[in-house]
């Protein structure tokens, strides 16, 4: 039916104050329902309230950790919540990141446990739920897309550098998660996306890069808007005034 | 001031069924002045016709070659005819492309001339020209950006096959060329672009890659509009269906 | 001391058939005491008794597994057998990998958790181990590197492809983890190289490729004796009539 | 016949100080006789007298310009001096390199030529002539390879960068040439190599880089001698200490 409302998942919106949060308020002013999966609940919330008060329809989603068993639930519920005789779902961010700046040697092994496990172990479990949910849509003339999926990397995710090797073997594994992806699902209609500039460090409150919330947001509603004939797998994005 | 019209100068519009008059068409609908450089005076004027009819401004510019000096008297007399105190030049797409696919040892030296000549050096010349006018723009509050500077390029900018060695080494230098302007003209505020995906082979009349004229002017449309806080400098795009 | 005897150590030697027993061979007959990590304890003997009796001095070191404990382990006892009195390390290898090629619906996630763990948290912990056993010996005239760190990678290092979403997010975190290394110690005269071919292929018994692991045994050789002036970080292998 | 002395034709060496004048050094202790083509009288002779009091067999080949003709003309030359009778010609270097470092808009339209047509038609042509004559080789046990053709690329044949716009068209060109070649004539049993790194820099007297001529000797002889069944196209060298 062309009545199901568009529906859009992200994972990760730090303070309410970032990529995640600028996405999710974009996509409910183009008219998704947005469904909202962080582990600060009371970010998580405010954010869900601001974007009812504005008109548009949300639900936050509070997970304990991004264990694959967490966000399967996450998208047990947000399938209750959101059912398919009234939503599609249309696009899905992993907006997640561990990040993490040290010389090797400082590094511990727990938090090369943990960049492995939020920054890829979470990307597969988060890709899986979406391109499930993603194949229960027909393709039809007026969707000629099952959905897109979208990672947001950073800098990191195509370059390692001097102090960022726990960060970056996290990073540079959902980015061959996303390529592979990519290329085995683009022949169902779904889309796989992966957005490198320096995102992330933003999203932690330093304005290292000046990359700003909205100009992702917009980059993001450009790529889900893509026709099929011409498809972007990686966009990197960087202030004017960056060398790179 | 603010009442100036945009004007957008492309070269490069083959049969008038390609990537240029494509984007030429969506440029103008939104609210472009287009000047229109080619050598096939009959598409050429055609095309400026056509847009002109839909309500455009359109003015074509034909000339015998894209020698530079044919590209430098292009412009002068573009901005003649389209004169600062009316017209700020903000954006410049060149769309031209010699593409030759042989085994290597079939190819003559006449045709690697041409191949560096016409993806090379005539994008060299055109990027001269546009950068110089884009620098006569002022900024300001409404206009954070001089002008932006896309090339088209194919899917030899970026790897040598075996049938392309005549064709790549020219886009692999226009792909150069294009990095090395955005390096040095991002913080004057020029944004320089290239898209690499497999246009050309299309513009050819062989629709080999399923990219569509629309979905690149769609993107090019983007990418002027991109905020100067985050910008792309290569974007690729391919069909869905492809394995690249 | 110049009389230092040169060491080698390797992880991964499979069934003692493949690149890390080829290029144990190698580093012996050049003259190095090679120190062999590996959990299968049959072949790791055989190749540790066939390096000793043609003339070389070699010891195996059987761990349970690739945990970081159990990686600093073996280094403790290779160094307590191997003293810095009589040995300096002068080369290790990273030849572990655990390949899978499954559609990514199928992947479990036990799959991703030991992908993450074999290919890059294990990577880690045996760099750890072998920086700071590099550290230990001193540059001078003769010896003007601290020491060389080898990985060995495969495609799936640098390409995501359909069947190796499991498979890549391991491998191209240890390239990120590579090309980290090789940024921060090159000052320190630690060279950090990682091999991209299609090796782990070949060691699984399936001689996809043709790379032969004597091939590989060449090329580490030449990347070890490489002069300070000029070193590699990446170095791909491919077939000659490999279309890549 | 296993009989065939190995011949080594280089194209480009400068005042017999860089790279290209290393390599015939080291090419002739490795038992090849060398061809040197280049457009300095006096540097070509000197070299070659060098090369011959030190026991080994060298020619020079002084040549106009490196257009098309001159560079045919040269190899016709050789295949006179050195007649498939008694010679094989097993490696050759295209070592020539024209450099500009300046902002954009000082480039002049004569400069991009020179750029295009030294560093890309020259080479174009340089490989047509070595290709023809490794393709006079049989192939047998003893030579598996028909011959090794070589670039010497630079930093800018990957990067472009804010004062080498006229540069890099020219690097990336060869660049694209080098990976053609690659995949068309690796069945046939050419191999076809590039390396990047900074000898350009170094051979203009101003020694940016710390890359030795020697070294990059030493990575050329290692290529020559790869086996067939591990070849690589690519070979990036940089400085110990460089951070790139």
């Amino acid at each position: 039916m062309s009545a199901l409302r568009p529906l859009f998942v992200v994972a990760g919106i730090g303070r309410a104050a970032g990529t995640g949060a600028a996405v999710a308020r974009r996509f409910s002013k183009e008219g998704y329902s947005v469904a909202l999966i962080a582990r600060g609940e009371d970010s998580l919330n405010a954010l869900s309230d601001e974007i009812k008060k504005g008109g548009g329809e949300a639900a936050p989603y509070c997970i304990p950790s991004y264990s694959p068993d967490d966000i399967a639930s996450a998208f047990t519920s947000i399938s209750a919540q959101f059912p398919n005789s009234h939503y599609a779902l249309r696009a899905a961010l992993f907006n997640v990141g561990y990040a993490v700046w040290k010389p090797f040697l400082e590094v511990t092994a727990a938090e090369v446990q943990e960049s492995l496990n939020t920054n890829v172990a979470a990307a597969f479990a988060f890709s899986r739920s979406a391109i499930l949910k993603f194949k229960e849509n027909n393709l039809n003339a007026e969707n000629p897309k099952r959905g897109t999926l979208i990672f947001t990397g950073a800098t990191a995710s195509t370059r390692g550098n001097k102090m960022t090797s726990a960060f970056s073997i996290g990073k540079f594994g959902a980015r061959a998660l996303s390529q592979s992806l990519a290329k085995e699902f683009g022949k169902d209609g779904i889309h796989v996306e992966i957005m490198t500039g320096a995102a992330l460090e933003r999203s932690r409150d330093q304005p290292l890069s000046g990359l700003s919330p909205e100009s992702i947001a917009q980059a993001y509603m450009y790529l889900v808007n893509q026709e099929k004939s011409a498809w972007t797998w990686e966009l990197d994005l960087r202030p004017a005034q960056e060398q790179w």
